[in-house]
């Protein structure tokens, strides 16, 4: 695997299911574990191919280390998850919440798993279901590490979801001028995407679907997560920091930019420099076997000398995959190396109260010799100016 | 409180906030516990009008017996939710996540809370998080018992967010017809829903905002949990159901309506009498005092008498606030009592696989005297048959 792979929108093969969970049951060999309970609505989709919200029905996906795995569900959704899931599974239907005495979830889910069983639990489980959940409970998150390293089709989908995107960031920087809002752009942006994601998916899952498409202009880009409300207005100059992301069907991805319109304040020019040399930094450590803490440290190193150590608000990058923030992560406390195959963002940020933020982000593919970029965008200052 | 509230579109006052924190320590001192925690965004923005998605990166919420809460939230999102955020708190910020030793989350979260204190937590706090909160853990949803019984505040914005899904569903039953697809419906009526959302609450918060318009054509409405894909089309006939439901700024709401396009298919005209019925006898029993099980039971009755009793999905409704759908149920198993000021949906469903689904459902506000129904759509066949 060298170059950028071809675009994936076709939905997920049993074999390609069976795979996965095949990895997680590698794990909880592993650990020695006689089952695995999950109800994060991520990690169900990620093997079953059935998404959901989280509401008070619960819905827990009980895998023994043999057989088919069963889907704790209740009744009103049996259709929904077998219309859905690609993966075969057994149901266990409990009729309503809240049921009367003996015919609750929890009356049918713990008469599913022996009180002596070794049961692998994920950090993300709620307190609620852990408490009744039966058997020895090891807190593990074994399906969050079989999502670590992408299989081809995780990453074709993941490249055609970028292809996506990579059409809503040039509709947004052509629309974007001084005095434009934040609605506008959303709506113009998202339309474009949406289109074509019915003319490319159209059995596409609106659970696991959402876009977004903001600029942060200069008053408000120093602060890269306090989202602009739809009358925020754009602003002559800059930094302006775009954002076009989502999930495409399941595959989250995201690109942006720091961008002016007419003109680049003097004062502008240094902090730029210094972010686009800490990401360069970046791209240049990313290859495999990078240890991810080395990455963020070294990266770092390049804005503290450049003179902004002050004003570093977060970590190098964070992993992609069926969700836009995940495991690994480009940060200090994370000690894993590098793995063909992992799907990462590398946005180092510079944030300047008074002068703005800095930071582009990508959508990065680590390849047998280094990485690849998946999302497309203007990287030169004279390309990031935008006449007005 | 007798006739229907006004509607309110402001943003919460720090009184309203302080007051909702105050029935939330009141039951804290009922059950003598020194600290609650909070992680659910849902519970978190009740009590600070503060909205965030899960991510990676914990928010979690510490309540003390006495004092100012403290918000426990990484650097990055300290000024999004300072923001936002209209009750008084103080802030407890980590750097990033994951961080190396001693410098991550629960580094921080366990010097807030002393090793002997009494700490309520809530069903849905993830099993990690629970793990590393220090002292005597109990399970209760306390936050989720002092959002029950509505202030006059949450009534009035859900009387508007009604008002706005009113006027969607009106425009939804104006441009259904055989062969409209379901795609333009949503974006249709989506559409003019946002635009008074825009005229009403131009900083509303997209994070709690969000909007569902779609119909199940008859082939598909007797399985009412089945999402219907963009290019299901409508069809001559019915029963056709619509949901129009969704959070605006944070209030959630629904009205569902079942129809005909054209005509009303002989065998459609007994389950829809039936379903209706039930509906009539809901209604009638929905007052305070009227214990939820048994206002299910009743229901149940009326449709096992019709002749359907095999074809009962789900409980006759739920509690709306600021979800859409929350305690309390109208189902078997809870025995709770309606109370005046109690948000719930009235729907019983009878759902017919070959004939379709037969359901309405509205947001009810419970009085002192009985109860008014918020959501406002055409009730009777000859009105719910649309000529085409």
């Amino acid at each position: 695997m060298t170059g950028k792979p071809e675009p994936i929108a076709a939905p997920p093969s049993a074999e390609e299911l069976n795979r996965r969970l095949e990895k997680v049951r590698a794990l909880m060999l592993e650990q020695n574990l006689d089952y695995y309970v999950s109800f994060d609505p991520v990690n169900v989709y990620y093997l079953t191919n059935f998404a959901n919200y989280i509401h008070e029905r619960p819905f827990i996906l009980v895998i023994p280390k043999e057989g088919t795995p069963k889907m704790v569900c209740p009744l009103l959704e049996t259709t929904h998850v077998k219309t859905r899931a690609r993966l075969p599974l057994e149901y266990a239907t409990y009729y309503e919440f809240p049921a009367p005495k003996g015919q609750n979830w929890f009356d049918l889910y713990r008469k599913l798993i022996p009180k002596d069983a070794r049961v692998g639990v994920e950090s993300a489980m709620p307190f609620g279901i852990a408490k009744k959940t039966p058997g020895k409970k090891v807190l593990t998150d074994i399906i969050e590490e079989a999502r670590l390293i992408k299989t081809d089709y995780e990453i074709g989908r993941t490249v055609h979801a970028c292809e996506i995107i990579n059409e809503g960031h040039r509709k947004l920087l052509e629309i974007t001028r001084p005095g434009v809002l934040v609605v506008y752009i959303y709506s113009e942006v998202q339309r474009l995407m949406m289109e074509r994601i019915l003319a490319d998916l159209p059995d596409f899952n609106v659970m696991v679907t959402s876009m977004s498409a903001a600029v942060w202009p200069p008053s408000i880009s120093h602060d890269p997560h306090r989202v602009p409300t739809p009358f925020t207005a754009m602003e002559e100059g800059g930094p302006h920091v775009s954002g076009v992301g989502g999930k495409v069907d399941g595959y989250g991805v995201e690109i942006e930019r720091t961008f002016f319109l007419g003109k680049v304040p003097e004062d502008a020019k240094k902090p730029f420099e210094v972010s686009m040399a800490a990401r360069a930094r970046a791209y240049e450590l990313a290859k495999p076997g990078a240890v991810l803490s080395t990455i963020d440290r070294e990266v770092r190193k390049v804005i503290i000398k450049g003179g902004y150590g002050d004003n570093i608000l977060h970590r190098t990058g964070h992993g992609f995959g069926i969700t836009g923030h995940e495991a690994p992560y480009v940060a200090l406390g994370d000690n894993r190396e590098l793995v063909p195959g992992m799907l990462i963002s590398i946005e180092p940020g510079v944030y300047v109260p008074g002068k703005g933020g800095f930071r582009h982000s990508d959508t990065i593919l680590i390849t047998d010799t280094g990485n690849i970029k998946l999302t497309e965008g203007p990287e030169r200052l004279e390309d990031l100016t935008i006449p007005i």
